[in-house]
């Protein structure tokens, strides 16, 4: 679909930049999502080149979508959620790239996630998949919770509950902490009775892989087993800790996003998963209402 | 010190390869140590090219500093300990290597630390540096605990007690966890009261960067602060109750090596510290010891 050139209408980008991959909207107010594009890796925290190269990526697949072209890249303003820019730094670095939009505006993937989840309006979020974290927006005002990485922040993450359910297996393994049905389950996955095997296949692995372990830790919980009950309540009450902290804010909805959000939602506290609204957009579509508001702004 | 010619005694080179360095001792049945030199790190879970270098390295090192011709290194017998060798593919990848030496027998770096200790007799250490493990043999019958590697094993470690610390410090700075006063240290260490900025300096170090922050958690324990009280009783247990697996085989003694063996001891159950008996040789001795054994076994 061409825009109308009559309406001369200005046209949006939203670009949501992740660890594995990074998404791009092409949104016309009139006509809606024009045309969508999938690049690489897009976290700055693991490399700048690699996430700009993402991004043009993403943006030139959605341009031929939206069978525009790629000179069209000039004339689209462009909203851009990345992790790690919440760090003036990483900030700085990016605000500096010479890009090819018409006008850039950058703000943190968490905030782009939650205008996102709450359609432009204000919310708060809570972001579990691979890691963790939550971001609360009310008439202007912002804060965040979280998302400090893996192996030292992230709690109640695929990859925390991945972590923690390796670690007491290894533990059980070599006799010195108390048996649990993850042991089995565990030396199943790795095919070994090994511990220093198992320990040698995640060394140095990234937080995805421990991710990947945490269907095992939910499964077993589920199946009553008492350490794994014991890791995923520990996980989910954080994660309603971290709610009622956003809720303070009062924001008028509270979404969560993420592989865990589903999963971990019967062990949150009863008042938490009672307030979770499903997200209306994703968060690439966030990142077009950031755009929008910032132009209006301007 | 050049050796009588005329004894035409075997020399022995005992060679102890870790994460930062490598060290090797050349020795003399009659007249002891002629020489010691110093490599880079040999941790072959980390680099087998660059752990023969630093065999070769601290060899040649050694042979200079017992003013020995480097071509002596033919007539040396060597004993290797070194991490990892537990795991059948290294051992195998090492024992394969086209060594310099007249005979070369190879074991784990746990295994000479152990000999060492008790110069040869039989025993049980417990090593709590960076990481943490114990072995015991008895008999010609070993057993090891520990040393899974961070951050899913090595509880009781310095780099354990560090993310440990660290994840308290984050979890206090977001308001989501007791208040310690480990987060006043560590925000004075990292110069900066963000939870994030810290966060990102942690993000993808290495063990020992952890390692680095345990001093701090042993000194507010010590000072009574509740939280890192618990952290250091936590590992410390676990420390005790490996301590209790091990004399369980009734080595004639055990010894603790390592930076966190002196700071731990007060914390360890009382019956076991009082067990705790002084090393009474490096760990590159006991691969001198280990290579006489192995060769008068023969």
């Amino acid at each position: 679909m061409r825009v109308d050139a009559a309406t001369q209408e200005q046209l949006f980008i939203g670009i949501d930049g992740g660890g594995t991959k990074c998404r791009a909207t092409i949104y016309s107010p009139t006509h809606g999502v024009l045309g969508t594009g999938l690049g690489g890796p897009a976290n700055p925290l693991h490399g700048l080149e690699r996430t700009l190269e993402s991004i043009i990526m993403s943006t030139q697949q959605a341009l031929r979508d939206a069978s525009m072209n790629l000179h069209s890249v000039h004339e689209l303003v462009a909203g851009l959620g990345l992790a790690g820019v919440n760090l003036p730094s990483l900030y700085e670095q990016i605000s500096g790239w010479q890009h090819p939009f018409k006008k850039m505006y950058l703000t943190t993937d968490l905030h782009t996630a939650c205008i996102g989840a709450h359609e432009g309006q204000d919310g708060a979020v809570i972001i579990t998949g691979t890691g963790s974290c939550g971001y609360v927006t009310v008439q202007g005002k912002s804060k965040s919770y979280g998302g400090h990485g893996f192996a030292q922040g992230d709690k109640g993450s695929g990859a925390w509950l991945g972590l923690e359910a390796l670690k007491a297996v290894l533990l059980d393994l070599d006799g010195l902490g108390p048996h649990t049905q993850l042991t089995a389950m565990f030396t199943l996955h790795f095919n070994t009775q090994s511990a220093m095997v198992i320990a040698e296949q995640m060394a140095g692995q990234p937080s995805s892989s421990y991710a990947k372990l945490a269907r095992m830790v939910l499964d077993a919980a589920q199946q009553g087993d008492p350490l794994a009950t014991e890791i995923v309540k520990d996980g989910a009450r954080y994660i309603s800790m971290m709610a009622k902290r956003l809720l303070a804010l009062e924001p008028p909805r509270l979404s969560m996003i993420g592989g865990l959000a589903e999963p971990l939602q019967p062990w949150l506290d009863a008042d938490i998963a009672a307030r979770v609204a499903t997200p209306k957009q994703p968060p690439e579509l966030g990142a077009v209402y950031f755009a929008q508001q910032s132009l209006a702004q301007e």
